[in-house]
């Protein structure tokens, strides 16, 4: 493979595959890709890439990627302030914007509970979690961590803890067929949750 | 959409989205996975993505990619001096290097002739192809240019050029079905090539 690009676009090339679900063949063409950029293209993504680490950093109150001391969302104050949706990355925060379906405040946990992977309740932002929901008027926390064996152990815990820490309403997102999924491949675990959590039809 | 993310890391999302292939969805993952990434390893890739237009330029020899004067190509003493590939554009000579099937030297031509873009002979890199042919020990070129309208428009003018001023063997890339196609979904242009095209079975 070596000696098939100069030097320069390689290591380029190189870079790029490292992303995940970028393999050599699209590296190399995103890498020609960007021979046909206007030099003042590429040195906004180039400084962009380069300046990240000193641009984007945790929101000092919940966590959330912001490029200022406080993110957007715990800037804007038409947020709902009695919810506050707790979740294992900043990065899942999108995720749950894009839905339209959320106005409230946010908690970046950080990860979740892992034995394995030797992280404990102390690894994890819980204690700002209590600090915060001390001084705030949450009156619902939604667990939004991932629906499989590590994230539903991180919500019990959290869910526990909560209810013995606070007087306010703690609830889990819901796990079920997919929307717009075709039920013939939905696999058993989803079908017996999507079965257990049917919602009655009024 | 506007405002998931912060400021600085929606616009690396809005480089990456103009990438090929690239969509709005896989650019936030890429850039997600970039907030993952090393300090020092995203000042490489940045850096080197600045710096592309000053690295990389046109071999003053053959046109080919290059982070010297002369590209490696040109600089290989163990190339074939007698072969001489002519390609459109320099980010196909990879894909030939790669076949491992040919050893020579290869000339850009910068394009291929187009009426309908008002692309003529004059705009194509074929006055330093006649001056190489001229100095070089060239016995045969190879014309690789696409197996479009105009890729082919291109190789006949060139061949005729050729056989004009030159006393040396002119071919073209070999069209057909493609290795390990189905021929169940082969175009009809491209079976009539590989009819007409056929090679005897010794």
């Amino acid at each position: 493979m070596a000696g098939e690009y100069p030097t320069h676009l390689e290591n380029i090339i190189r870079s790029l595959a490292r992303l995940p679900g970028i393999g050599r063949r699209t590296a190399e063409r995103l890498a020609s890709a960007l021979l046909d950029w206007e030099r003042q293209e590429l040195a906004e993504l180039g400084t962009a890439i380069v300046e990240l680490p000193d641009k984007i950093h945790p929101c000092k109150e919940c966590g959330n990627l912001s490029d200022e001391d406080l993110c957007r969302i715990c800037r804007d104050p038409r947020r709902d302030t009695t919810l506050l949706c707790v979740v294992e990355q900043a990065r899942q925060i999108p995720v749950i914007e894009k839905c339209g379906h959320y106005h409230g405040l946010y908690h970046v946990l950080g990860g979740r509970l892992s034995p394995l992977e030797g992280i404990e309740a102390s690894d994890l932002n819980i204690g700002s979690l209590y600090e915060r929901l001390g001084k705030l008027t949450v009156t619902e926390v939604i667990l939004s961590t991932s629906p499989d064996v590590e994230g539903e152990a991180t919500a019990a815990y959290l869910a526990e803890e909560l209810h013995g820490h606070f007087d306010l309403q703690v609830s889990r997102i819901a796990q079920g067929i997919p929307v717009g999924a075709d039920l013939n491949y939905a696999d058993a675990a989803t079908m017996a949750m999507a079965i257990n959590s049917r919602r009655r039809v009024p």
